[in-house]
């Protein structure tokens, strides 16, 4: 039950911050940008003394054994945060110098919030380091509130982050539509620039424009921390069966097509995105040639990716293996994440699909806008179910040396121990399913079903080959089969991996074919269709992602 | 994977039907009502083809024994459904009586549309009432889409009946603003009354009245009928223990006082609906007369229901019985919808605590406006723990014969029986701590940890007393305090039950604070309160319907 109390106190506590930014966003009378910062400064402040209090109770009770939830905060996801962490730690100096620029004209929020961010970013990353795999048991109340309060802080400042960012995509939407001379929409740029001037003029404009370059980062930084501390939160008070889990070690050999093609793809998009945004805006001709080359690339992109994990789930299908289906917060959520921010950009993708139908005119880059906004629909569809069938697939790792042993005692046993010891043999029979590493077992193909054991049934459906001395050809036959099963599906997720951190680029740092083609702010309306965009952009770009933070651990376990 | 795979159909099912609402909502060039009603009956009739379907091969599988989740779909839920869908059938007949009387110059789908509804309904409610409780085992790829169709198909026709009932509350608002003069605001009524004459003149404005005084009922019919489909959805393939769960009947006895009581504040709400409805938007002294009366009547009852829950919240403190946590699809999605619809009506209450907040200007009935919105926060805020609380308690029924002999098989077994069976008595044991019939056992207060197995520790923790010949009279003061306690909650619940639906009225008939004390629309400006309202609306209306729903079943199971 006090997981329901605190989840309530994390929604207000967010809908609360939800409605001042909304309202400073519309320009509410009486409310200044200071008011938001206040309370995002303020938030931060009571994230730090409860991050504080933890890391020293940690420090004291150290002699407790504790939990820890293996699937948690994987070591790659950590270095991720770290990395964005870093540039959000740069992005808050600009803001700090942009603000000792300002000084004169900016109220003092403006400098606080930078200052505690930067203390709250540190202070935050070291705590995920140490902490995101713990499994609390004590002070469970307390500590649901503090990390509860840490997600929704973190949401807050992805919004409030998102917005910012809106605006200035917003605003040079709009500086384009003006150069392109469409004056019958009422257009007020939404402009923020002091109304002093900067003490050291050429820094300032080097800040302001910095900023924007790095928001991206930022926004990713938290978002990925809020899911982090989410799974904190849902592992309090939560028993977890000890199984072993074996740190994966990131292997570069079997995926070198994969890695080659997804880098291609990479270099293409940011010669891409860097062409699209010079031309864009300069006339209209210029607009619509960028337009026209970034729907091809795209749909030459989609189709690939498309092939590669139909390719995937097809083999998938074609051998018949066990799904894991034990409970593990940190999975559920990745697959709900998946489902859930997809629907963003399948919103904008259906929005534009209806606006093709329904449009009057049809200019010729238009009819590049269809099978785009399909192809992202397809692509997200398969690779969704690509990625959740991965993660959901039983661990390669050998697990039969406890295995026997659990179910040596299983027939021997006439006492009866405790019931999770029982649970746990059962969860080892799920998890034995392997067959990567087994190969390397002493150089032989046996498979780990006929160590120990020997049933017969095991044996019949699995069996020894090459502990036998007649490996017959076809046993053989069926290993390189397995192996290239292996080396295709690791080399899809490798190439997805790249395309999908390619992808990311293009929307993140202001390629909006969405706001530029003017199909659908012809058919809904500007104001529609930009309240659309706005909505759904952050999901769609942050779906790009999560994808690739979930493809490279699948490209790892694979 | 299939689940996985008809979830993202079913998403961007919904989306596009979204999408395409939007579009109408905007007036989007190029689209005209009939596409959106075109869609609505495709999915429809797609929808009947699958129920037939899936009726038709139940009665040739007869013999097929089928599990069933005794959780899903309860009767009262099945009743409640076919009341609304009664009553969506006289909405269907009115909608069909005016296209007849405007058949000139309205689009033909405007008659198919009500006709397949019409149909549609009564072959669902049959569906639901027969198979609302099965656990699909067979062709479940298949059923996976057709149920997750339904749900979505469901979902949008809710949509589809929540703009229209939005854009006719707007209208009324819209024109109440003409009324008092409000000539600032740019006023455009966004009327759909079509261009030719009625054949029956008369008949046709009572069909046109009488739809929107109907439209709260399908409304909710359709958003309760797609929640029972989802846990559908959510049990197919599912693997249940079979537990026996007796039919709890409605007893009226032991909640007398919370009847009443709730039944008076039923009786002033609707009085007060009344009197609310003629007087605003005569004039602007009337209007803020009637405003005064809803906020202070509104502030009483929530304060009595915040009361109410906290009472019930110590006494379950106070007693210290263990929570049933085992899976459960039904109860989880109570759960989550109620905290996830909540978040609606907080998120319009924080609004306008902020526009209080931040306006330059108080008019007297304001400062009413403050102490409701904090109270309607707090009130969900108790509310929601106590229902979630109570659904999760274990059930009152006597478990101690299954479970003397399922420890006496433990204690004597040396031999294992399989997994399941180990797991279940592990559930007996976590459902034996039970107070309130064990005391009619015998007429003696001997807890049923003491029957059979006595092991030492378990008679120290919780001894025999009734028993004994000295039976004193603090076991008879604790058996009488266990009884009030029971009763309390009894009260409370039927109390809370009936509060719900009397707030349900107000909202969902037009009685809408938020629109008509401009204090919000001054803060934020009437485009965003208005967007925000409308959005919010829905939730908090549905939120009062399912907390009563949810009521219902804790004042039958207390």
């Amino acid at each position: 039950n006090a997981e329901i109390l605190s989840s309530q106190y994390g929604l207000n506590l967010f809908l609360a911050g939800l409605v001042l930014m909304f309202a400073w966003a519309v320009h509410a009378a009486g409310l200044a940008k200071s008011a938001v910062l206040a309370y995002l400064v303020t938030l931060m402040l009571l994230q730090l003394v409860w991050m504080a209090w933890y890391v020293c109770r940690r420090y004291t009770q150290k002699r407790l054994i504790q939990d820890k939830d293996t699937h948690a905060g994987a070591r790659w996801l950590k270095c991720g945060i770290t990395l964005f962490a870093m540039i959000t730690l740069i992005m808050d100096s600009f803001k700090i110098g942009y603000f000792v620029g300002y000084s004169d004209c900016l109220s003092i929020t403006e400098g606080i919030f930078p200052v505690t961010h930067a203390v709250h970013t540190l202070v935050q990353v070291y705590f995920l380091w140490c902490y995101a795999k713990d499994i609390i048991q004590s002070f469970k109340t307390l500590e649901r509130f503090g990390v509860i309060h840490s997600v929704f802080t973190n949401l807050l400042l992805w919004t409030n982050a998102v917005l910012a960012e809106s605006k200035h995509q917003l605003n040079e939407h709009k500086e384009r539509l003006i150069t392109l001379g469409f004056g019958n929409i009422s257009i007020e740029l939404d402009d923020h620039a002091p109304q002093c001037n900067c003490t050291t003029a050429s820094l300032c404009s080097i800040f302001s424009q910095g900023i924007y370059y790095l928001y991206p980062f930022n926004i990713e930084y938290h978002i990925l921390a809020s899911t982090v501390l989410y799974v904190l939160w849902k592992n309090i008070g939560r028993n977890v069966e000890h199984l072993q889990h074996h740190k994966i070690p990131f292997r570069f050999q079997g995926k070198t097509l994969g890695t080659i093609l997804g880098m291609m793809v990479f270099a293409t998009t940011i010669a891409i995105v860097v062409v699209y945004l010079i031309q864009i805006g300069r006339t209209k001709l210029k607009s619509e040639i960028a337009l026209m080359m970034f729907y091809l690339y795209a749909i030459i992109v989609l189709t690939l990716m498309c092939a590669a994990g139909i390719v995937a789930l097809v083999i998938y299908r074609l051998e018949d293996r066990s799904l894991d289906v034990s409970k593990n917060p940190a999975r559920k959520l990745d697959g709900d994440l998946l489902v859930g921010t997809a629907s963003g950009s399948w919103l904008l993708s259906w929005g534009s699909i209806l606006a093709i139908i329904c449009a009057e005119t049809h200019p010729s880059y238009t009819w590049y806008n269809l099978p785009y906004s399909i192809l992202v629909i397809i692509e997200k569809y398969v690779q969704n179910l690509f990625i959740i069938e991965s993660i959901h697939r039983e661990h390669e790792k050998s697990h039969d040396d406890i295995k026997t042993l659990r179910i040596l005692t299983v027939s021997n046993g006439s006492t009866l121990s405790p019931a999770p010891s029982y649970k746990e043999i059962y969860n080892g029979i799920n998890g034995i399913h392997n067959g990567d590493l087994s190969y390397k077992f002493n150089g032989s193909v046996c498979l780990p079903e006929s160590n120990g054991t020997g049933s017969p049934d095991e044996e019949k459906s699995e069996p020894c080959k090459a502990d036998a001395p007649s490996a017959s050809g076809s046993s053989r036959y069926r290993r390189n089969f397995t192996v290239n099963k292996r080396r295709i599906l690791k080399n899809v997720a490798a190439f997805l991996f790249l395309c999908n951190l390619s992808l990311w680029i293009p929307p993140a740092f202001g390629c909006r074919p969405e706001y530029d083609n003017g199909l659908e702010e012809m058919v809904f309306g500007f104001e529609p269709w930009i309240i659309i965009v706005n909505l759904a952009m952050p999901f769609s770009i942050f779906y790009r992602m999560h994808s690739a933070a979930s493809l490279f651990e699948v490209s790892c376990i694979t």
